[in-house]
Formats: structure tokens, C-alpha cells, sequence
């Protein structure tokens, strides 16, 4: 198995300077600690709690920043999807095509993004059981994509609460294709904070080391320099200058987790 | 208060002649019973299970049979929008458009909808709670429209089940938009199937009588005359011959329960 | 089916006189509206969330209190039992013993209730399904008592919340042995206080109406004069100068209910 | 950090041969693998599904072979109490005594536990909140007893499911208390097979390998030479032959948690 992959970056794109700056940053940490490093952000914050709650950049100005991190740094860049009509524009630019929960069960969107022929990153809506995933799967399948990777964001547990069972990452393995721990969406509190959602930003590294333990491809963390003052989801992003760390950490949890699998 | 309102058809529009025989019957059986009646059915399903599930027979195709519905009975009509792009031609047509519960945090969806200036019925998704609607409500407000239904049903409740907690009812009531109760979604069970949704069909007279006791102003009913030859929903809609009895029990309720109103 | 039975009093016993205050009082109110009534109380509080709060009055004293508002008022009365040796001599007094729905699973004090052929009202535990109370049946069952009522009390719903499934009780009414609704304790917020539990008083009215209007055999609500500094339970009860308007209340949607049976 | 312990033994005492044959086996993998090991088993099984359940051994019985292993296997044994009555006599011959998630708010028991002087292993409640810990480990600190070890066995996730809410471990850990991950019961399917609990056995290493991740002190593990045989819990104990490759993996995550401890 390959060593464990790394999707990080800010919740939302800023500005192209603060894109490079922290893509800069985590590719630095990613090459120290061995982990193969994808950059995310989003250019639109389709969801958000409130009305008032800052959306993002847009698409065009979004995909020129998501262009500018793949030719200065060479990386591979993973953005999310909300339309049709967003996918094709955003697959000439983006490795990765990011389907959000909400939208899991979404067959239109889901097949505008199989079509494009970009890998599809799949969050497991917060509605579904691990069992589900499988017809999420045909439908991308159906447009004869099957470069898909499943990805674990928690469960809706009563109300403004979710809850990460350990159990989704090898019955989502089970399916073949790689699985994905959102380590910071997972500890959110949605609509916790009334306007906005809350978050439990300590509980992050809790998730993603127990996660990685199970030997999953890839871990997805969102960063920030200054998350109490980020546009979005600051409860629960990490701060950057814990991330050398924490990659550090999770990759020696990686390496034991690969070289003893869980076999089911 | 007014008496109960109900919203009944089938989960998707089959032909013409099938939509005026529903719309006609349930029609007849409210105007019996005393209540207003809202013609409902869908032209396209976009979050089956499965991607072989039956979609409907589209937004052009569906338009003209809901018109034929409303110029035929002079019945008010709903459907579900999917898409910013759908709302104004829906607009066109329907009385009322219909926010599916797994989109309700779309944000451009529900102004899109909103600024229709028709009546938004919004779905709260299986992944909010009651006090989470106000977001929601003040996305759409911020269009000028206050032509506001929220919908109940139901809230996930771990794998492949849904609960419906009575409290949202007053709860969301307190916002001061009418409270509508989806009996027959609230008794799906989602994914529950494999490859699509189970139902308990027998508990939708359940749901529907508990909720109608709390003076709710609708009641929402998918209906069919041979459910399990539906092309979706099958599990849980009511057969059409058992609404007559259905609408005249719910309306005793609605008496009493409007003369004895809930206070919080 | 007979008219709806009241089970109701004060969390737990005070003294003679203010049981005896609070026994009359419902009696002229049950009395009045041609309900049946029990006299509910509790001489033990046997898990309560913290060490430090309030027992009650133990029980050769708190039987004392009991057969005096039997004696007095002509009243069945009802307490709960927490061990196999409080059965034999609660059942000397009580009409109806009552099992906590924590221990619901707890073979040997089933077993022991069972066999003093008192009444046996058990609590389904938070823990459990509809369906797994057949098995709590059988256990009391196998002592040769079929006196046995069944009382839902909400579910656990994520961290500190219960939910009320409304399905619960036809499902439960179809194992032939009457059901009740505990309407006050299931909108506790079990440990929602720290260091004892919240509750949502103003919702215990509704959950009441829900489930009688789904005609169940008793409702079970606890009141108290004054529940703000009432030694337990304060945040859920009901304040007994409202029990007369609520017990009105509940009876009408009881003749109704009652003349329209739900069937499954 | 000491490094993990072990607490494993068949689900319910069988004979005498039968726990000495598991103990000694266990010892000789926990010693080969670096690990304290403490024998396990009941001697009642108070709580069966259902009343044609197996019970166990006894008490009188039960203590005799416990007794015996740890004589002749030198080994510190765990059992579980049920009544006040029982804890002074199972404190006489075990060296911790166990409360059952169901009775981890009964007072009386908890006092009665604390009283002996004994290691209280508390699993905390399929209806309690991590942070409700406290005011159950009051309730035996009230006691005078400090020697106290919180067990996290899953939480009740709708019906007949239980979830592993990984963010338990640091957050009971927080208490300043040891924490203990019971693998086995938290994959348990509590009343799933009608008259009696399903199980998961296959995702017990999956639970186990990630709280041990987290540095927790020890891991709870029921294990039987033929589960599908087995009196109880069969269908979530873990086949003997399987435990040296698990407890030898579970060693080498618990050597990294150790070096890398988790900070909140």
C-alpha cells in the first residue's frame, strides 16, 4: 500500500498569495514526512449556515488561484463542485472534483463530474451508512469513471452533532477504492453556534490518528494560520503551525497501519 | 385557524391521465372533508437510490401536465426544484415550489427559488434541527418573499432510519410560518433496500394523526392506487382508496386540535 | 376501549401531607373529566445523576405514605421498585409496581416483581426498540403474571437528548398489553444540567396530545406546585395548577382517538 | 505511560477447566507480547435478552474458579456486579470488581462497589455522554475509593446499533482516570437477533486497533475457543486462536501512542 496521502489547504480560497503561502507550506511538510500532498480549497462555500456568511472568490477567479498552486508548486489540486455546470470548467483546472455531503445522492451532479474523467472525491452524505456508498459508486461508475475516492465525514448523532464510526472506513474499503478521513469536517458542530456551525478543533488529530491506524489512503485536514479569524469553518481547522507535527505523527501511525492491515 | 390544508399526489408524474385521476379523486375527498387541497408530484427525481431508478418524465413534459392539472380542476400545484435554473419556468406554473430536504442549506437554490416570488415550501433536511430553520428561513426572506412552508420529515436516526420528533412541530411554528408534516417521507427508510428506499407505509396515518393533533396547518401524503407498482416510493405512499378515510379521520382531529391550540 | 387512565404525582414523595395534597387534587381534576386515576410517587430515587442529589423519604416510610393516600383517597397507587427484595413488601401496599427503564433488561428484578401478580408497569429503556419489548414481556411473563403495562419514555437521541418515536406505541399496543405514555420523562435532557438533568416542561403537553390521540391506554405525567424547587425532576414536571386545563385537554382527544382506532 | 493492559476472558463462566484453559492461554500471549493481563469472566449474566437466556455459574460457583485462576495462574480477575449484596463477597476473591453499562447510574451499587476498597471498573452507559462520566465516578470518589477505571462500550445510535464515539477516550481520559476500550461489546448488536443480541466480531479489532491508537491504558476483549458455540455473546467474541496476532498488533500501536501521547 502506499504511504498515506494528504488533502489540505484553507477551508476557502482568499487571495492567490494566501493559497501559495499555505500550499507552500504543507507541500514543504508533506515531502519531510513522506506523504504525498494534495492542495484543497473551496471557491464557493455553496452551504453556509447563514445567508450572511462569506461565500468565496467564485469560479473563475477561484480556478485562475487553483492554477497559479499547480504551475508555481507542481501539485495535484482538489476543489468542490455545486452545479452541472461547474464541473467541466473545473476539471480543465483540478485534479480532483469534490462532490460535498449534502449533494451525495445528487445523481445529475454526480454524472457531470464522472464525465469529466477527473478522479471524484465523494463525501459520504451525513444520512448515509457506509452500506450505502455502493450506489453512489454506480452512478459514477455509470459514466465509466472509476477513479473515485470515498471519503468519511461523521454521522448525523441527534442534533447539531455528529459522530465518526470507525467501522465506515474498512466496510467503505471493502468497495475497492481508496477511503478518505475528513479529520476537521467530522468534528464540526452544524449549526452549533446558531448562525454558524461550531467545531471541535482538538478532536481532529483524535480522528485522524485513529483512522489512519486503520490503514486508509488518505487523510483530509483543513488549515489555517489564523482559524479564529478564517471566513469559514475556523472551529474546526487546524492551525497551520500545528500541521509538521501532526503529518509527522499520523504518518508514523501509517506506516505500522500499512505494514499490518486490517483485514475484515 | 384555518382547517388543514392537505398536499397529495403521487411521488412522480406518470402521465396526464394519471395526475387528473389522482388530482380529481383527492380532490372530491377534500372538498368532502372540508379541507384545501394542493395538487403535489414531481417531474424529475434527482437523488434516487439508486442511478437505475425511474427520474420522471422532465421539466418541460411535467410543466405542461401540471398546467393541464390546474387549468382541468383549478387546483393550486407543487413540485420540487433541483436547480437554480428550474425555479422561474416552475415559477410559471406551480403555486408552489418545493425545497428537497438534502438541498435546504443551498444557499443559491433557495434564493433562486425565493425570488420567484412564489410560495417556498422548504423541506428541513434529515440533518437539521428545528432551531436550525430560521437560517433557512432567513435565506429565502432575504429575497423580499415571506411566502414561507416548512416541512417535517423527519430526522436520521443512526443507518437507513428516520425519527420524527413532535417538538419540531411548535417549534418550528414559533417561527410563525405554517408547519407542514410529510407523513409519507418521515416512514421511509432510507437506503434501507440496497439498491432503494424502504417504507412503512403503515405508520403514515400514524405520523399524520400525531402531528395533526398539534394543529398543523398541512399535512403532506404521497398517494397512489397500487403503490408497489409505483416507480418510486412505493413503500411508504397510502393506497388512494384509503385516503377518503384517511382526510375525514385527520379532519376530526383538525377540529379539535384547532379549537385547543398548543401554546409553548 | 376504556377512557384514558392518568398516572400521575410528584416525582417523589415529600411527606404525607403533600402527596396527600397533590393525590386530591388530581382525584376532583380525573374525577371531573371521567378519567381513570393512579397515584404515582416514588420513595427512592435510586439513580439519581449526582451523589448529592435528593433520595427521598426510603421505603418503610414512603409505604406509609402510600397506603395512607390509599386509605384516604380510595386511590391505586404506584411506585417503583429497584431491587428483588422492595417487590414483596411494595407489593403489599401498591397496585402497581413499577420497573425503571435502566433496568429493564434486569432478568432477576422482573422475575421478582412478576411474581407478587402486582401490576407490572415497565419502562422501555432509552436503549431499546419497539420490538425487543417482547422479550421484556416474556421474562415477567414466565412468572404466570399477564397484569403488565408498557410505558415508552423517550430513546436516546446523540449526547444528552431523548426522542419520542411515535410509532413506538402502536408497536407496542400490538404485543395486547396497554400502553402509556411517560410524557414528562421524555423530554428530560438526561445530565443536560452537569450535574443533574434539564428538561423541556413546555414540550411534555405535546408529546402527551400526540400519543393520546393515537389511543393509548394511560398517560403517566408528573406535577408538582411548585417544580421549580421540587427536590427532582423539576425542569420536566408540570405544574399542577395547569393539570387541570391539560387532563381536560387530553380527554377529549381521547373520546376522539378512542372512536377511531389506529390500525396497523 | 505503563503500557496496555488486558482485561480478557469468556463472555459468562463455563467451568473451571474452561477459564483456566483462556487464562493461562491469554497469559502466556499478554507475557510473550509485554502485557499485563487480567482474566475476565461472569459469573451471571443478569441481563440476558432473553429469560431462556443462559445465566452463568453463579456466585458461590462463580468465585471458586475465579479463586482458582488466580492461584494457580497468579493473575489479578474481573468480574461484574449486579446487586449491593453481591460486591463484598466478589471483592473477597477479585481484584476488580466491574459495573454493567445498564446499572452505571444505580447509586446504591456504585457505593456498595466503592465501598470494598476494590479497582471499580465503570463502563459508562449506552445513554451517557462521556461528560456525564463525572458524575459517576463522584458517586464511587464519595466512597473514599480513587482506584477507579472507566470503560467506553459503544452508545445507543437508533435501534439496535451501537457507535464508538472515538472522542469518548481523551475526553474520559481527561478525568485523570485510566480508560479502557471494550471491543467486543461495543460491536454489539444489543436485541438485533430478536431473542437475543447480534454482533459484529469483525469489527472488534477494528475498534480495539484505534482506541488503542490513542494511548488509552486497556483494552477489553471477550474471546471463547468456539464463539458460535458459546453460551453468550458469541456473535462479538473473538476466536482464541486469533487473539496472539491481535494482542501482538494492538502492542506495537500501543508503543507509538505511548511515545506520541494525544493532547486535547
Amino acid at each position: 500500500d502506499a504511504p498515506l496521502t494528504v488533502i489540505a489547504g484553507p477551508c476557502q480560497l482568499e487571495s492567490a498569495d494566501h493559497a501559495l503561502m499555505i500550499a507552500a507550506r504543507m507541500q514543504t511538510i508533506c515531502d519531510a514526512a513522506g506523504a504525498q500532498y494534495i492542495f484543497k480549497a473551496s471557491f464557493d462555500k455553496a452551504n453556509r449556515t447563514s445567508v450572511s456568511g462569506q461565500r468565496g472568490m467564485g469560479l473563475e477567479e477561484g480556478l485562475r488561484v487553483l492554477q497559479q498552486v499547480k504551475d508555481s508548486l507542481g501539485l495535484p489540486v482538489l476543489t468542490d463542485v455545486h452545479t452541472e455546470a461547474q464541473c467541466a470548467p473545473v476539471a480543465e483546472v483540478c485534479d480532483v472534483l469534490q462532490i460535498p455531503a449534502f449533494l451525495s445522492r445528487q445523481t445529475d451532479l454526480l454524472l457531470a463530474a464522472g464525465q469529466t474523467g477527473a478522479v471524484i472525491n465523494v463525501k459520504k452524505g451525513q444520512f448515509l451508512a457506509p452500506w450505502d456508498m455502493p450506489n453512489v459508486i454506480a452512478k459514477i461508475e455509470s459514466t465509466g469513471n472509476t477513479r473515485i475516492l470515498l471519503t468519511e465525514r461523521g454521522t448525523s448523532f441527534g442534533y447539531n452533532t455528529l459522530v465518526t464510526d470507525m467501522r465506515a472506513l474498512p466496510q467503505m474499503a471493502a468497495t475497492g477504492y481508496p477511503v478518505v478521513m475528513d479529520a476537521t469536517h467530522s468534528v464540526q458542530q452544524p449549526g452549533g453556534k446558531g448562525g454558524s456551525s461550531g467545531g471541535q478543533r482538538e478532536f481532529a488529530p483524535v480522528i485522524a490518528r485513529a483512522a489512519v491506524s486503520l490503514g486508509i489512503a488518505a487523510v483530509f485536514i483543513e488549515t489555517h494560520e489564523d482559524p479564529d479569524n478564517a471566513p469559514s469553518d475556523g472551529p474546526n481547522m487546524i492551525p497551520l503551525h500545528r500541521m509538521e507535527a501532526l503529518i509527522g505523527s499520523l504518518m508514523a501511525f501509517d506506516r505500522l497501519a500499512k505494514a499490518d492491515p486490517i483485514r475484515l
